[in-house]
């Protein structure tokens, strides 16, 4: 019996942590116990008043998110703002599993957390994407993961590729249109209902946005020594779903390209290629684990075009947290996700 | 092993039986096999073309829904126009389980059939929505199942309760407020994205929907045999899920019509009556097979106000039919569906 | 000139006055001229920051809302919380013009006041409807005006018909859906994007919301003296649009009603009774004054059915707002204030 | 008095036209007069059943697309599918008006328009976006007018002074997204809500979309004799409204870059440069004429970032074909059109 505990229950990566683990096979079968559930400003609220979704657990009452409370379990999710999780894995045995949802921990090089952070470096763990070249053996038996944001996810699976194989110059381009869950259960004027529906808006453009470098870093790694990200993420009426537009120089045809993304992605449970002229949406990967991709070129404009969409709830954020529990402590490592979406 | 054959598998019912079979424990075990999936203008096609969230299928070639193609499976689901099940039904054997998406089997009485859909009747099988008195007795063993309307299961479940107990005046009023894939995958200049969303808007009012002879035959069932029953559809801009606030006159005060619900759902595994003063919403069921409750008093207008929500999909059609083919063929009732909705 | 101030200019109601201001002929003409706009917390702020759609106004500066601000302007409108009003109002002028967006002075029953509202009241003014039985006589001229409540506006002008006429029981009900905006720009988690779409919700039921007794004081004014009012407010995941379905037992079949509305809204140039069968959708009303209307008798139920439409920012609020200064300082009532809506 | 006619009045195109005539100065004035409405197979039709957001026209009935019917107009406005103009034009007077919002007219190279329309090149007509360098002067008295592409129109907005001024690299990067509007009222799966509520998908990607040949068209009229276009279209959940943002590798700084397009768009009544930092979003124009637009330097990408937003249907499409009309009869250019959007 593994015992799970979830710190930030009351947030958006929290809750669908819980809404996966509730359909974990492991926990049906009552190999996996969901323990401690903690928020910040919201402990002593019943679950139910805050995520009434998840039914089976209304009545569980969230403690504070304390080193004290998340102690005494084998896996302890977290989703707290940046700048919070160290204290608490320096206060946890070195034997439990943390899994890290927020940034703390994804970038490796110092220079560019202080640039984008404005904080000291906290260090990097093992990085939650199974699907990158490498990433799947960092993760076997890790006892502190740090889950990829949402952004880096489906972008660093588009575009990983043709960087390893060497079928792009390294400057690419990246526009993603996300959902509004992304920016997290935020009280601020601009993600109110009624100023999000019936309007997108571009947001920290230029550079601007955090994920940039952990973009880079993620492409770095894939090969691309001196790549440069231009990215822009754009905010989209609908709760869920990110649509990355992914753009690179190519050296190639489409055929050969789309012969490239075959290799990579034959064996990954998660990544599906699209048949050829089929483009990916994020309605048909809501609530699943897939991240769905479509490669073409433009010969006129000489580009690769790769085209990719995930939940940034799921993939982006919880159903990673849990494939990343899934192999440190060595279930299937599809065990409790799917790649069927709700829909419509 | 039980194989499965889904008649109408390009719409939008079709499409979340087959969500909630991939799901299913029994299919996961090998103990149950989709078999064929059938269609009538996409016969042809690929799913992955035209239900692009159920990846693990997405190859399957959908044939044409006849009889010869459908025989040979232990059950059938029926996602088909109204006036097509009959025949089918008639052309396979008495021992296949057959569970109608459709309108066809759900009234008893052949007047209010023919005044509503203009056809002969062609009968009355079990009803699936267990949740009525004596509805479960019904479903044990079945092999011909109609599934209820989207309206009428969450207005009886809603209802029923108050009807049995004798606590309101049998004048009953029901504003539901409904997704858009209730009206099914059909094209419509008003069913369009530029229509519907920002919209909101009544159809059938006056008791002219379809849906009204059901309930009112639902109520009359749980002991309201004069029941007359006020229904107004309206269209709201989401995808999925059904908001029906019902009202009749009372005769008791909030706690004694609390107490009358406690009591009638306390075992019903996917009926949730919500803490007093917590409202249902759509957006906590979608995906879930839960129905969520609130009842209160208005006593100075001296009504009942019940609110329930379900899912018009999966509660509303598609886990309706898992759940009576759970009871139909033995399994656990309440296998492959959830009562954890996908939120937000 | 007039010179007309705009207190609470960074919330919507105060946004509308403005849109509709910068459209209206006299303003055009330059015989009306925008002199302050006023907020509180965002006092200093330029309004392009928070009201990015009002271009022409971009870089005018909000001061903040003092008596003093406002004092020098012909016309004051008042979109500020409830309790508010009455500071300024007595600090003004008799001779200013003072058309409060809010709710303070719109209950001419202090004891209905205190019941919902829970503080001293202050008084009322007269109602700006003037759609209703006498409505407009009272603000030809007028110096204080009570801008309706979005839910009472479309209510009561669906409803007063009938009562006026003696056609209906006085026991009516109004399930009414809503668009966000309605809840006015505030921080809450419950009206952040992520929630409210894909979902809709009832709140405040069995009469707890505080437009219940302004319906009843609206009917029982029209000669429903023992009118009773059974008030659903619903909230749906559009931005703006108010669709209320009203029903009441009726004495008449469906011509005899259709006749009453025709006759009572002949020459009222915002309210457009539908051709028969045609149902209104809050669709075709943004942006626009107009009120949409279809009525019907339901003679299984036994039972008026009148369905309305409005944007409850124009009608419901900053429309009746202009229209209502139009009456009280002699423009033509319908200036600067269009049918014409902005769909899809 | 001027005799205006609108054919494909049934179309989001047409309905657009009329409701900026509807409260045109002109119209109102009573110069102007709305005569024949035409449709296909909506001929017949009322309006209202179609159009039901234009109250004051509901009664006209839609009469057929022939020269027949649009002769003894001055101004015919063309809403039609593409190949349909060429015929009417022809029939029609070279003294009429004809404003085409249509894509017949627009390229004025026949291989691309062969290649990308596959059919006969018709010939090119004065472009209607009076913003670009040259742009006004052939509109000034023109009785022929091709009202340019959607997404054309804010991209080639967004990069005209950047190519004119040769601070970027003739190698742009568009991805745009979309409101559903743009693709017309057209019955189509992927176009019904169900279907696009809380999803977003790209189309016609790598070049694809008929956007692209008119886009590097436009930027060629610039200057940028060799420019590539590499333009992404992305259809996002709501009706109306296109943000691109569009790319470049750039030549100068920030600061440069923007001056280069203050300077501009100085003195062009609808293009709004927002003050630095402030992003430009589809909410803020919606039912606007204007496009506003922020312009930047992506330092570490060495990319010119500039971001525009638009109404697809007024700036997009009827707001460009009235404005074009004023040009061309010589009214004030921005009679009837408004920089004032309708929000939230």
């Amino acid at each position: 019996m593994l015992r799970v505990a979830v710190a930030g229950a009351s947030g958006y990566a929290g809750g669908e942590v819980l809404r996966l683990l509730l359909g974990h096979p492991e926990y049906r079968a009552g190999r996996l116990e969901i323990g401690a559930l903690t928020a910040g400003a919201n402990a002593g609220t019943a679950l139910g008043a805050l995520q009434p979704h998840l039914l089976p657990l209304a009545d569980r009452i969230l403690e504070e998110t304390t080193p004290e409370v998340l102690a005494g379990h084998d896996i302890v999710f977290l989703g707290l703002p940046h700048g919070q999780s160290g204290a608490i894995a320096a206060a946890l045995s070195d034997e439990t599993v943390i899994i890290d949802c927020g940034a703390d921990y994804r970038l490796t090089d110092a220079a560019a957390w202080e640039k984008y952070y404005g904080s000291p470096h906290a260090g990097s763990w093992p990085y939650g994407l199974p699907e990158l070249p490498g990433g799947r053996a960092k993760l076997t038996g890790a006892r502190r993961i740090a889950v990829p944001g949402c952004y880096p996810t489906v972008s660093s699976v588009a575009l990983a590729p043709a960087i390893a194989a060497g079928i792009i110059e390294p400057a690419v381009n990246v526009v993603a249109v996300s959902g509004t869950s992304g920016a997290g259960r935020k009280l601020d004027v601009g993600l109110l209902g009624s100023e999000v529906m019936g309007s997108v808006r571009a947001y920290s453009v230029a550079g601007a946005h955090r994920h940039t470098p952990e973009i880079a870093q993620n492409l770095k790694a894939a090969g691309g020594e001196d790549v440069s990200v231009s990215f822009t993420p754009v905010l989209a009426p609908m709760p869920r779903g990110i649509l990355a537009t992914c753009t690179a120089p190519v050296r190639v045809d489409a055929a050969q390209a789309r012969a490239v993304y075959e290799k990579a992605y034959a064996d990954e449970p998660f990544v599906h290629l699209l048949p050829e002229g089929v483009l990916p949406q994020t309605g048909s990967v809501i609530g699943s684990n897939a991240i769905t991709l479509q490669v073409t070129v433009d010969a006129d404009a000489g580009l690769l075009v790769v085209i990719g969409a995930i939940d940034n709830l799921t993939k982006g954020t919880a159903g990673a947290a849990v494939q990343s529990m899934n192999l440190a402590v060595g279930f299937d490592e599809t065990a409790g996700l799917s790649t069927v979406g709700v829909a419509p």
